[in-house]
């Protein structure tokens, strides 16, 4: 049996659900309500000791780290295979998650807690929020956490995580000169690890991001809107997109 | 045909330089002197535009980062496996190499930068240390020649550092007590991507790595230390292990 515990379908939650939907897997969803705190609770830890989503449990294997579930779950459904087969084009796969996950996400993490969590983390009292900052099992997730119910980050920072944005695109569309794909000619977990970073970013940057100076982002973010698997990971929102409160409809499997 | 550009073998250059030797693969070696500066010159961003060693090449296909490498040399000659054969200890490795990239390789670097690279920096006249900044292609790099060969990290980013090595210290020992190798029952990637991390831990931190808080680090370090392909790599050093002068001598393939 597969469970994946997650939070909404954006940032490394969505990764492996639409990797999921891309294998039409059945599998039971946890959603991990992240503004609730609940991906430090002791359940939760219990699971996860690093406190984070996504995590995959396959027949009571624990898998985290969202690209390697994807990994992982390429290689034991290699049905809708999802790796290159010619090895280079799988280490380009491969060096673009890594890219990915070392330098885009966290720049993007970082607005992104500035401009949205921020408003959570503001809104709870003090006493309560000492509290749950003393349950956060990694040190480096309580500072980024103490950083954003205190001053926030500086504006120095934010330039940077910025400006590395508009290299993460600037990138993006030059590999994409390469190819249709962001490992070459075949659709790829480089493009669905991708997604739901790039998704946020003709809105976030237009200046950087346009018709005229990223036409290939733009052509290949419209090949992934279109994908009945991208859709499907949309829909699992437990949200309402305008309110943002949380809506309690249970979400079925697949 | 196999071309491995490397520096001394440490960091991220060893990694590829222990599978290459695992696998017993004839490769033509190039030395790129870091301290020379020789990563940031034209003819080697002509090969990988980042700048930064290692690289491969394999039949005119250049793929770049350590763990992508080591990746692809196990999926392209899978004599001496090094990879486990079970899907949910191949994650595992990849979770482990994953760290290691992430957190361990940083504090390291952060570390041996300060201790070493720095004196290099300072004995360089600021004119041509300008020039030579002028030519680092990431950005990100040419802040940390910037930071170095000015007033260096700060006491409390050095000791964030120290503190990371202490906690990848402790989650080595802890992996250790689940099986003899870092993903389990079998010799991996995830050890020959951790060894020419974890082999200056005993010097570096002395209190915190040492018979008594972490045998099983130290056992699996003269495992390591043992191996015929650890030796025949540390054997590659072009530089004076005492003057730490580079030393002319070509060294062969294999």
């Amino acid at each position: 049996m597969l469970e994946l515990y997650h939070a909404e379908p954006g940032a490394n939650s969505m990764k492996p659900m639409i990797c999921l939907k891309e294998k039409r897997l059945d599998f039971l969803s946890h959603y991990v309500d992240l503004l609730a705190f609940e991906q430090h609770a002791p359940e939760f830890v219990a699971i996860n000791p690093n406190g984070q989503v996504p995590v995959l449990i396959h027949d009571g294997a624990v898998i985290t780290e969202s690209t390697v579930i994807n990994e992982y779950l390429d290689e034991v459904f290699p049905q809708t295979s999802l790796r290159p087969a010619d090895p280079v084009a799988r280490a380009n796969m491969r060096i673009w998650s890594k890219f990915v996950d070392e330098y885009f996400c966290p720049a993007l993490s970082m607005i992104g807690w500035h401009v949205r969590i921020r408003q959570t983390a503001k809104s709870i009292d003090k006493e309560r929020f000492e509290k749950l900052l003393e349950r956060i099992p990694l040190e480096e997730q309580r500072q980024k956490w103490a950083t954003i119910g205190g001053d926030s980050f500086t504006e120095e920072q934010l330039a940077d995580s910025r400006r590395r944005l508009v290299v993460s695109a600037w990138r993006m569309e030059n590999l994409l000169l390469a190819g249709p794909w962001l490992a070459g000619e075949t659709y790829s977990l480089a493009d669905l690890n991708t997604y739901s970073m790039a998704v946020a970013l003709p809105r976030l940057m237009p200046e950087s991001v346009s018709p005229e100076k990223t036409p290939r982002l733009l052509d290949w973010l419209a090949r992934m809107n279109a994908r009945p698997a991208v859709k499907a990971a949309l829909a699992m929102t437990r949200r309402d997109p305008k309110t943002g409160k949380r809506l309690d409809i249970p979400v079925t499997a697949s």
